[in-house]
C-alpha cells in the first residue's frame, strides 16, 4: 500500500525550491500511475518566471468530478531541509506540511479508495511560492483546452492552526498593491515659489486613503483592511524641496468588493490630488458558502478525529483563488505552525490521519 | 595703493576649499599689515568639523567699532577655478562674488580711509560654506574672550541681484530642521490586528504640522514657511507592514519666532501621536531695523552708483545671524548671480566699485 510517510519523505528529498521541480514530479508521477492514474507533466511559460513544470493525473471518468489541488515547490531552506529526517514522531524537512505531505496523503488516501464512480485529479504545481504566473493558471488553461473542469476541488494547504482539523478555509481575501506618485518641483527650502513640494499633497492622498470607509465585514469575512506599506521621498538634503514623493498600499478586500473597482476608487482621490496611480490585482475575495463539499469535509473530519472545524476566511492568498473560477473549491490540510520556517517538521501520525480524512472525504463524495 | 582686483585675483589662487586655507589668510595678513592694520590669525575645532583657521584684524582705538565680516572659505571646484583669469571686463574664478572680491574691496576701501576715529576690523572665518561650526562662532569667542566688541558690522556677501546696489540685506529668516520618528510593529498585510501601522500616524502629524498657521508675515519679513522634505520607511516588501516610518521638515521663519519655540509646537503635535521629535536650530531670526548703519549704507550706495537699495530679508542664512547678537549688522556686496556656480566671475568695474561705496561707508562712519 502507498505509504504517505514515505512518498512525503521521498518528496522532501528533492530540492525543489520554486520554481525548481528537482524530480519531485517524476516521483508523483511514478506513485500516481502505480494506483491507476492517468498522468501528464507539461512545462509553461519562459524566463523570468518560467519555464515551470506542472502535473495534472486523472483516474476514472465523468461526474462528480473532484479535484486535489497543491503544489511541490517549496521555499528555499539550507541543504540539510532537504534531507527527510524522522526524529521520534516527526519528519522534518522542507515542505513537510507545505505541501508535499498532504500530496502524499491524498495519494494514499485515493490508494485506499480503488472503486469509486465519477473522477478524481490532481492537479499540482511547481510555481505557487513563486510569482504564480505560469502554475495553476497554467493547469486551467490547459485544462480548459481538453473540456476538463472539476466540480469540487480541495486544496491541500495547511490550514489547521492548533490541532489537525481546527480550521477550514472556504474563501479568501482578495489582495491588490497599488504605487502612487505625486511630482513636484525641486527647489531650495529659502525659496518655497520657486518650488512646488509634491508632500503635502501625497499626505493629502495617503489622508482620505486611510479613511476609505470599505466595510463593516460580513457573515463569513472581516472587514477589508488597507495598510499603506511603504513612502518615498529620497531627499538627502534638508534643504532642498523634493521632486517626488510616492507611496505603495495594499488592501486585503472580502466579497463585496473587486480588484478594479477599489483601484478605481483610490485612482479618483489620487488624481484629484495631482497624483498619479499604478496598481496590480494579485487575486479576487472568493468564498465557497457552507454547502455540500464543505459539508463533507466538515464530517469528515469529525469522524476521523473528533472536532468541529472552524469556517475561515482569513490569512493570505492562496491558489484556491484561481481554482473558484471553476468550482467550489475549500482548503484544508496538516498544521502550519511550521510552514516557512528553519524546522519544518509534520507528525507521522498527522500525516496518517489527514489520509484516513481525505480517504473519508473521497468516500462520502464518490463512493 | 592697494588694488582691490589685485588682491581678489592673488586669493582666487588659493585654493581654499572649505575649510582649508591655502594660503588666503596669509595674503590677507600681508596685505592688512600694509596698510597699518594688527592682523592675528588662530586655529579653531577639531576633526570632524576643524581645524579651522579663522583671522582677526585691527586699526585705530575705541568706538565707534566698525566691523567688516566675512569668509575666505568657498564651495568646492575644478582646479582651472583656482586660476584667477581676466577675460575683458570681468575677473573668472572661485570665489570672485563670494567673497573674495568683498574682502579685498573692503581692504582697498580701508587703504583709502588712512585717518579716522573709533577702529575699523576685519572679521574673517574660513568655515562659512562649511558646517560654520568653528568659524565665526569661535570668532566671536575669541574676541570676547579680549572684551571686543563691535558697534557696526557689515558682512560682505554678495547681495546685489541685478545691479550693483540694489539689495542690501538687513535681516534673515531662521531656520530650523526636525526629524520625526514613529515607531510601530512589523508585521504581514494579512494580519493587521497582529501589527501596528506607523504610517497613520506619521501622516496624521504630517497633516497637523503642514497645517501649522505660523504668520502671515512682518513689515520686514515674508511669512515664515515649513516644508516636508523628506519621508523614508524603506520598506521594499509590498505584503509587509512596517516598523517604522520618519520625516524631515525645515522651517524658515521670521523674527515673530523662536527656534526652541518652533520645536516645542512641533513636538506637541508628535507625541500627542505617539512620536518621538529630535531638532537642530541652525540659527535665530534677526532683523536690524533701519536706522543709522542701514542709512548710511543705503546712503553710500546713492552716491556712488545713484540707485536705492531695496532692504530684503530673503534667501538663505549667513553668518550674519552670528553676528546680530553683537551689534546691528546690514549685508551688501557683489552681484549674485554666479556665486556658487562654474562660471563664477565678478567684472573688475564692480570691485571698483565696491570698494568706493565701502569707502563711502567708512568715510561717512568714520571720519
Ligand atoms: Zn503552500
Ligand atoms: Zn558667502
Amino acid at each position: 500500500m502507498l505509504d504517505p510517510v514515505t512518498l512525503t519523505a521521498d518528496l522532501i528529498a528533492c530540492p525543489s525550491v520554486t520554481p525548481r521541480d528537482a524530480g519531485a514530479l517524476d516521483i508523483l508521477t511514478i506513485a500516481l500511475e502505480s494506483i491507476g492514474f492517468a498522468v501528464e507533466t507539461f512545462w509553461a511559460g519562459e524566463a523570468p518566471d518560467g519555464p515551470v513544470r506542472n502535473l495534472f493525473a486523472t483516474r476514472g471518468t465523468g461526474a462528480p468530478h473532484f479535484a486535489f489541488a497543491g503544489h511541490t515547490d517549496v521555499v528555499p531552506a539550507s541543504p540539510e531541509a532537504f534531507v527527510p529526517t524522522i526524529n521520534g514522531a516527526l519528519l522534518h524537512g522542507r515542505g513537510a506540511v507545505d505541501m508535499k505531505g498532504a500530496i502524499a496523503a491524498f495519494a494514499a488516501a485515493a490508494a485506499r479508495t480503488p472503486d469509486h464512480r465519477g473522477t478524481i485529479s490532481l492537479i499540482i504545481t511547481g510555481d505557487e511560492e513563486g510569482p504564480a504566473t505560469h502554475g495553476t493558471v497554467a493547469l486551467i488553461d490547459w485544462m480548459a483546452a481538453r473540456g476538463i473542469r472539476p466540480d469540487l476541488c480541495l486544496v491541500g494547504e495547511p490550514t489547521s492552526e492548533r490541532q489537525l482539523g481546527d480550521t477550514i478555509k472556504i474563501g479568501r481575501r482578495g489582495s491588490v498593491n497599488m504605487w502612487i506618485d505625486v511630482a513636484g518641483t525641486q527647489g531650495h527650502v529659502a525659496y518655497p515659489h520657486l518650488a512646488d513640494n509634491p508632500i503635502p499633497r501625497l499626505t493629502a492622498i495617503l489622508t482620505a486613503v486611510q479613511a476609505l470607509a470599505l466595510d463593516d465585514g460580513t457573515d463569513w469575512f472581516q472587514p477589508s483592511n488597507l495598510e499603506v506599506t511603504d513612502i518615498t521621498v529620497g531627499n538627502p538634503a534638508s534643504n532642498v524641496i523634493p521632486a517626488h514623493a510616492s507611496a505603495r498600499l495594499n488592501i486585503r478586500f472580502n466579497d463585496l468588493h473587486r480588484g478594479d473597482a477599489l483601484v478605481a476608487r483610490v485612482t479618483d482621490i489620487v488624481t484629484a490630488h495631482g497624483g498619479t496611480l499604478t496598481a496590480k490585482v494579485s487575486g479576487e475575495a472568493f468564498l465557497t458558502e457552507p454547502g455540500p463539499l464543505v459539508d463533507s469535509v466538515a464530517a469528515a473530519i469529525r469522524t476521523v478525529v473528533g472536532i468541529d472545524p472552524v469556517l475561515s476566511t482569513g490569512g493570505g492568498t492562496s491558489d484556491a483563488r484561481f481554482l473558484s473560477r471553476l468550482c467550489p473549491v475549500v482548503e484544508f490540510g496538516l498544521l502550519n505552525a511550521t510552514m516557512h520556517k528553519q524546522d519544518e517538521a509534520v507528525a507521522t501520525a498527522g500525516l496518517h490521519a489527514l489520509t484516513d480524512i481525505y480517504a473519508e472525504i473521497l468516500r462520502t463524495t464518490l463512493v
